[in-house]
């Protein structure tokens, strides 16, 4: 299967300061876990900080990728115009948070761009993108794309 | 692994009727699902529409099981009783739901047991059970419990 | 016709204590007054203080009911659990409420099981439940069920 | 019974247009309804898209009406100067919705006239306006009136 | 000085009923009273259950009157029209209330007209329509017309 | 094309008082552009203050007119009423205003007739109007009324 | 009569600068307008910035005044504390307010104050003093006080 | 005196595990230093995690108890259930709790079941339960009820 | 024990004349009545209607009392500054209502004064009092500070 | 004239995929339907997914344009900082909306871009855009522009 | 330049128990503080616990003052007469803050009090008193005053 | 000192235009004054309208500078992608605003950048810089980074 992983803003930081919500957790480790635990399937990695570069990589998706994973990082909560891009693309699509949102701040609570993929986990660290990738090969399977 | 599996009210009603939020899934359909992808793991099934008998059963739980699977159907989103004795149980626990919440009514968005589980798993119908169970196990590896 | 009438929480107590609200009415003289009122209909009537038990009495109410009129109590404002009951049974469904709620406590103004009946009565007394009555008579004449 | 019917604005094109809400009503046809189900009684029509009317017809009720069966249209949930000519009229007073107004926009939650009626039916389509006679006429034997 | 009193709906019926919020006040005793009162002056009485005529009455106000003396009744609370109306007028307007609006209903507490108004008299019973008569011949001595 | 133009409360005042918001425009005005700019369209022009007057003729216009231009002026904050009526009515229609409404008070924020006509134009002055026959002509051409 | 007049924080600085809420107003000339107007009355004036003062002066007026005239500034809007002391005084007692409170900040429109008192006037400058001491003048004759 | 010591869900496991609300508290513990500190009343103790068995139990009560000490623990912020049964008992009734609702999350400030109780008690630990007695006592001794 | 006792504004007042909320109780009744149930105890009472000097007592207070029965009268409500100075203070600290403050208007709902205190009791009258000095001793007893 | 005509994120893939709030429609369309309706006017058309370079735009447009004709996308709802670039520059500014924005989602109705503009049209789809040229040609013909 | 330095109530404990938010400070080590980073400059200091007192010093300061330094305390977020004041202080004003309000409790985000300052500086302890004055000093240089 | 003196959205344009604000500042007027007030620091200014492009120089900015002095522009009150990379920077940072956000529009109430910053500086124009330097280098003497 053919995934883009999508990351959002200062995921590229991760695991180098702060660890009392993502624990050691570096996104060169969580790729490297996911090849690990998928090891036939094809990922391509991308992290920005730039809200427009994300949306040009989702507007992209569709020619050569079978499914996106995607941590939005602080635009989950705000990004009309991401939400509006997954929801026209049509792959199947997970979107994972490390940390767990529902015991965050108030601000985390409101999921914009979530309301256009086909569901979401939140909670289980590294675990989250597992599960995630886990759940896009069922729904590949299943052929079944949220419209 | 020894799954303690809890569906809330209704789910016993799980596909037979009204096929617009769940598909044609039955409760029995998903305990099958789950022993087909785990056959060496030890399920344990209750779906009760008693608050308090799921309250007994997640209090009884640590004795015997290695972990929780919860479906809280509509407790999900008013039980202050139940997402205390959630938060006291010292098992790997996440919490699942068949449709996409995000998407659904306004007094679905209150998520009150969630906040004691370790995550949550939400949109994906029975692959949120199917995935709950693989995060349960990635849980128990690590030998992490919430806390 | 068959009629299954539901009582929730304390209205077993009715007519017993304080009158400012309902009146010198009790429930057995709402029930004898529905049997008077309509001699030719099979009534069934059930009270109970607990959620799950009116819960399992909606799920079965399919297998030998015609109709439900159902007065929720206290749950009438809480209970999502029991709303996903009634929306799933494919009876004619009245609520009624002895007391004219929109003049009561804001925390009565919350009516979360009545959209899941064909539609409410409220403010008339023992009055309402015969009034629920002849609705799901006309209900039922017309072979027509929410859905 | 001596019975005034007012009906609020937009009433008239009833089942002209939309069926969606209301079915293939027309105001003549639940007008008709209410002379064959009820033939003894004295029925007044009134409908009227000025708020002023409506009032000056509440007011002068009580003249030559014994109750009084109304269906405020949208005047329902913004009128006060109703809802105050309303609490002033002592006769019996239900108010009916053709619609099950719990399950519509939020704007028509707001229940302005109906805390000023004896009660309030809503949901069952031409069936409410029967419902409500049929209440009108057990306040009346009752002799019964709101204070 | 040539004054318009402008009585919103229902402020015909005063007295005649409900004497908790107002006493046994009739509008013909309060005009008596401003008569009585203010011997030299020369008022125009208007009462009108109709939002559009007392639109109507504001607009023309400027024509031969010298002052207006408003009780909206229960447009009051909810008249963007009647507002624009009076925020045109350049009379003195004085707003009155007889019953105490602040110790009231929730709804009672917006007051749109108000605004438009040079002040606003609240709780006095036909006290306050003497007040607002007082206040009309000090705004007009000054020759001050808020703008 | 046979257009009614609708003006609701205070609309025959404009430009005699305050410009500020309106700057120096007459209905007069407005209707004599209208008729420059779209020589060879039929306009009837009504003006009213009362709310069941602009909705009677709403509810009239599809015997003989082909599109409805319609600023409801406070009215379209607060008519539910009127609303009822446009979402009947099967003509294109526009609602105009003439000021910037996103930048006044808050209660005229809340569009409640705009929500059932085929869109609006807010901001413009009398190039609103302009602008709303020139969407008139352009529905009309598609033949496409909003349903 | 024997009227106490109470000033809040900051209206001992009335009229000493800015003039764009209440003119060129003085206390010192709002008392002599009083006094001129009322030349019969005995006028006791208090001022005070302190809560606790004015709450004392409430607690004494029953023993030597026939009626509170009081202007709470800043505290009308926040002090629970002399709501409670004006509650329990059993005097005629008149709120009043040069500015109208209407067109003002946001946290002006809650009055807590004005709630404990017979009614209130606001808006008319000094002329809210003198219609004050006429309203209360009129309670007096009447023997009425709120309770 | 006899008393009816109720106890909500969860409480059953009181100091099993985490102690950072209520310290090394047992519920056994609690029952026993109230038997010490009143070793001359009758306690009967209750403890449920069922909300229809405690409504059941509140309902029994005037039988044969003085009285009704009363933690509700979850169903203290969510249950209008409990509540009309507590406010149809006619007992001194106290509600207590062990941990400063005031001080924790924002969905425990909400006090449902307390308003029909005489007072309550919060934020003393064991202490809470002590001076419930205490008070129910002083209630006795009075033989005042809180109707 | 050496206790302050502190009593905010309007407290002065108690019993003198309305009994609606406090029955017949006096500010010197319950000092006796203190007195009188604990004759060995040292109790200093303070009621003052100035925010600022019962935060001075406040402060005061460590140095030669064991202990703070407090009851805030309105200030309860409002004050941050009062909040700030028990938080700093070391003693035990009870606070003590009267009324049942859940049944009361709802801006006597929010406690900011209590938040800073060991806990609450309200509702018992007198009887708040008395069980407030039961909470302090056995909080002293305990010598366990709230911190 | 010279017309920059903005498109915000997402707009490039108008028309490929979800017809249900566009219709057939694609960008490139518009662009031919307005070149083709005003042929002689000078349109230069910029689409970004990059909220900083459509603020670019804003900034550079005065040098070398007679107008902006803007369709923000996602951003309308969200950016502030659009809206700060669009207040600063002074051409004459119109936003449209292909879609009726008042149907649809809650946080679509929050138009932050909007309010820096001359005025809005929403809701009729391509022909937003004509009637947004052709009141850009009214503002410019006018020499006004909003400041 | 001559200062007032004003302190709200609680501040004269600063420094002597809890460290959490302020350190070890004491209201002496940020006077000296002041003294020794402006040598040259004229301080007058005064903290007090009493709303009136304070609002007295503003009323003072313009006599022999040339600035305002002031931290209001617990009275920063509900006192508006003490915001009356400063409003119509015609020196320089600047609030400063020890704390970094925006990250603390709910009721310390409204700012009262600063709206009528020229500015405010929050989150830096001593060091927001330092930036203070140089603030204060940089704006009479200016020779500007807030209006 | 290396100082990164970031600025948001359209501070490019400072002084370009609109005086009412900002009067005649511009961004290259503040940097010169910074030179001339601090001329022993190493300045680095940077001004982008992306927030990609702040939010890559916020993570680049441990490298090779001492603190950091940010005006976000219109991102301060959107931004949680930008506040999730300040919160991870541990340098000294200052927020700045040239007005005083207290007393413009409510979107501009919402900090969510300063949240991660040691504290912010509002409404004194340039003046907010300078003093934002000297706080950084007070921040930096001390050698306290908050984290």
């Amino acid at each position: 299967m053919r995934i883009l992983t999508l990351n959002g803003p200062n995921l590229n930081r991760l695991g180098k300061r702060d660890a009392s919500h993502y624990g050691v957790l570096t996104l060169e480790g969580i790729e490297r876990a996911l090849r690990e635990a998928y090891p036939e399937d094809d990922f391509r990695f991308l992290q920005s900080n730039h809200e427009g570069e994300l949306i040009d990589a989702i507007q992209a998706a569709e020619k050569d990728r079978d499914g996106v994973l995607i941590n939005p990082g602080g635009y989950a909560h705000t990004s009309v115009a991401m939400r509006d891009a997954l929801a026209e693309c049509r792959l199947p699509k997970v979107e994972v948070h490390l940390s767990h949102l529902a015991n965050r701040e108030g601000f985390r609570q409101t999921l914009v761009t979530a309301q256009a993929c086909d569901g979401y986990v939140s909670g289980f660290r590294e675990k989250s993108y597992l599960a995630g990738v886990y759940l896009l090969k069922l729904l590949a399977e299943e052929g079944s794309v949220r419209t």
